[in-house]
């Protein structure tokens, strides 16, 4: 289990971000209450985009509540859209290549899940990533393969659909591989300008989801709390679990959903996954595959 | 908050110490269940007597929970006397200097609590410890500073006595300070051939602290444990946690008490502070003290 | 570019092979003098055999020549079968799992060298191992790749040939890809009761490697050395460079060679890569292959 | 010994400061060619100003030469006033907290050097430092020791006298001790407004200490030159080692030299250190001191 939290909107003091809500990623780096575990101690990244084409990563082993880099760097830097993650291993290595969000050119990425019955499909999958981006996968983890599969399908052109075709081969090839429910969990990616926000998994009991409400109608209900002040009626955050309990101020993303968010305008969309269609992949034997959806 | 473990008894794989038992060392990592939090994230240290003068060391600032090396180097080795420490820091740095144990020559040192308001007593206590210690403590705990004063204070000779003088230091310097209740905690020393623990807290409600029952009663009441099986009958423990279940297995320490365990013998003393002789502590203005006790 | 240090023999203490020599590994690590680096700081590994199946395994991105938790293991465990290496990255992460030795089973393996152009033959070279291991492979660099495509060759049944079979298969894909010179390098591989080493490359400038000689002819010319002293007739070690300028102690070991040690006797083989049958590799274009050696 | 780097100037982006030199400051992590050791893989330390009171900082034990995250956060970041360290331990422990620069409120500090014989005047030293300050020390090393020194003797105030004032300290208590040469080193220090640099050894030989020719004359000389571009009139670098191997853009710093960078402007003060007045010192017996200078 892991838990994240995706920012978009105006430029924001990264401290602000994660370490000043009540129930800030932080805490829940030691105290998650809706997750499966309640320590997310193994690891966690951040990413940013500042000024450069390359957004920033930071990506350490040490559990989060207690790094001191992470605080110093948070305290130093603003950007318009932040990607953060704390991690609980699922069996995994412990290794700054394991921790999310991952980077691609201009694209991060980031899950909270996982790939049921991984090892056996992983190879198939891999297979799948284009080989000219084979060598770039670092880490060992399942979350990492996703991304990689988004990349081969098309994620800078065209996210969801990219994002659905990737979690389409990972359902129809776990199936085959005699898992009922291949895939878990929630994703965040971006490339700086839009976040595309995913909530799916094949038994329809995924991982939890909130949005941000409207903040110009919390800044009006809560004249008083500082971080709204402070952030602009474009700014939206789509994290695992609420930041806090202002009522009002977290609304669940559904089940199987796609969230967009550009500009400050967010659209939810149904999020389907896309089957590959049924040839043989590469370095495995043909068999009948069921179309998902 | 920390959890610990101190073994002394039939050579035995620490393997089997840290990682076998139900609710063990390494499960208490994240899940400790009578400590004031769940999670002790913050580094690890593991102690053992070997065939060298020395004991062996292995401490590190990750997690105990997911580390691999402690796993390969605990599935190795075998010892007689075994102390081992997870470790939640109230603040101070992490880093493997302020992990637990603590090592000097052959003594190894551990230490669950703290020393309440130790900021602006730190200065008063490091000038009581023996003045060629001082450049020996490395790290900023205040569980390491405890050490240094017990070893001033004759831990090598007499540690009853020694750890005695040393709490009744801390409690001195700390109400002279203004802090009620200066000491906290459970704490574990041996040189490898006896091992001493202590529990006690200044306001008398001291961390949990539990010792091992009479192995050969336990293996009559449960022929199948493994664990059990192949300790010898002069093998104890004493644990901050029960390290599982079973009936009658785990007896409280009570409060203010030493348990002095040596050739499987076991003997609980009540243990009282020894408050220091009513002389100024160098560098710093001279007042009244209350003798504690 | 990196060193390593394999021992076979009498148990010896891993301090003993690592720190006492005057030029050891550990000095190496800092001032190693026939690499193409003398820093060799991007990490260790040390595996070692002892009472149980699985061997023992320590690896840490550390520097090793401070590295306190390696001199403690190392200062408290004997072996009769002992790896140890010190990373200098050629480029992929610095993290555990890319240390050597890796381990599979009762096996370890490491490596001095590299794999050139290895980028984009990675892909290829992943393909041919074995499915069932595919998702063994933990970290990124060619040197575990290497590992497991002599797995998948049957190393654990026959290995020079198993490595003769993967270095022909590095080669073969490596000059398909337009690299005239695959393979650089030196291995080391040991099941714990014979090692196997392997000095070769393709351009026929390989990585330096030295046996040692006889120890009791060095015992009788060296009657002070207590390192002598200390280890049976029949043990042996095979380094990256001499540790120690002993005249006589270290002859070095041919190109093209394969040193098989077994019971204190020592045998040295020719070794010529074993070049792929000439079927398509799945997943790439099918295309004539010319055949090494 | 150690290598360090401080930056006054026109805000610069910190990847340009730390990596694009040809022998740049990472470069010299591995390959320092003034210093008594060519490997500085300790750890490193990263101290910047933004728009926080609090300057930022960023340390780490791994080496700089792989540090990922060290790489990104440069890259992100620009800054008036830089103070970038790589470190080789003299024997403490590389943790963060030994780690340089050190930070108090506003102010910096980095030392490249020791103190002589520190071991056994510690103690004496840390009994000078200002009590209220006493606990801030976190790490181990002399150099942190050094810097509450000088704060305790009014860095904040009157930096040059402050730094005289603890290095008279240090000659004088040293020599107490019998030690002939206590004081060795180069330091740096900065509110991010000033930026104190300092060369002194008791023996006259101090460790190398270079800084950057007038910008404008070299812009000149050298129009082709990216760097020197960026670069504002202002701007002012003070360094271990040369970054390259311009002809005219490094000046040595005298020995026994302060030099004083100040909006844009540079001076250098001979510098003298002022010795203790002849009071003993609390907890020392006391004794005769020589006046130094």
């Amino acid at each position: 289990m892991c838990r994240w939290l995706a920012y978009s909107g105006s430029p924001v003091l990264i401290e602000d971000l994660l370490y000043k809500p009540k129930h800030s990623l932080i805490v829940q780096s030691m105290h998650a209450t809706l997750g499966v575990e309640p320590t997310n101690g193994d690891g966690f990244g951040l990413g940013w985009y500042g000024d450069r084409e390359t957004p920033g990563l930071f990506r350490s082993t040490e559990p989060a509540w207690n790094d001191r880099n992470l605080r110093d760097v948070a305290a130093q830097m603003t950007s318009p859209c932040v990607l953060a993650h704390i991690r609980a291993s699922t069996g995994t290595a412990v290794q700054a290549t394991n921790c999310h969000p991952f980077r691609h050119g201009r694209w991060l990425w980031m899950h909270n899940g996982l790939i049921n019955s991984f090892r056996p499909v992983k190879r198939d999958l891999m297979l799948a990533v284009d080989p000219s981006l084979y060598a770039d996968v670092e880490g060992s983890t399942d979350s990492e393969v996703l991304f990689y599969l988004a990349l081969s399908f098309g994620l800078e052109d065209d996210a969801p659909a990219a994002v659905a075709r990737a979690i389409g081969l990972v359902e129809a090839t776990g199936r085959d591989h005699g898992e009922p429910f291949p895939m878990q969990g929630t994703i965040a990616t971006t490339d700086g300008e839009t976040v595309y926000a995913f909530r799916y998994s094949s038994e329809v009991r995924s991982r939890s989801l909130f949005r941000s409400a409207d903040v110009s109608a919390l800044r009006a209900q809560y004249p008083d709390n500082p971080l709204l002040d402070e952030l602009s009626d474009a700014s939206r955050l789509v994290v695992s679990e609420p930041l806090g309990d202002l009522r009002g101020a977290w609304r669940e993303v559904p089940e199987s959903t796609c969230v967009v968010i550009r500009d400050g305008a967010e659209e939810l969309r149904p999020f389907i996954p896309i089957a590959p269609a049924p040839v043989p992949i590469p370095g495995q034997a043909s068999g009948s595959r069921e179309v998902v959806g």
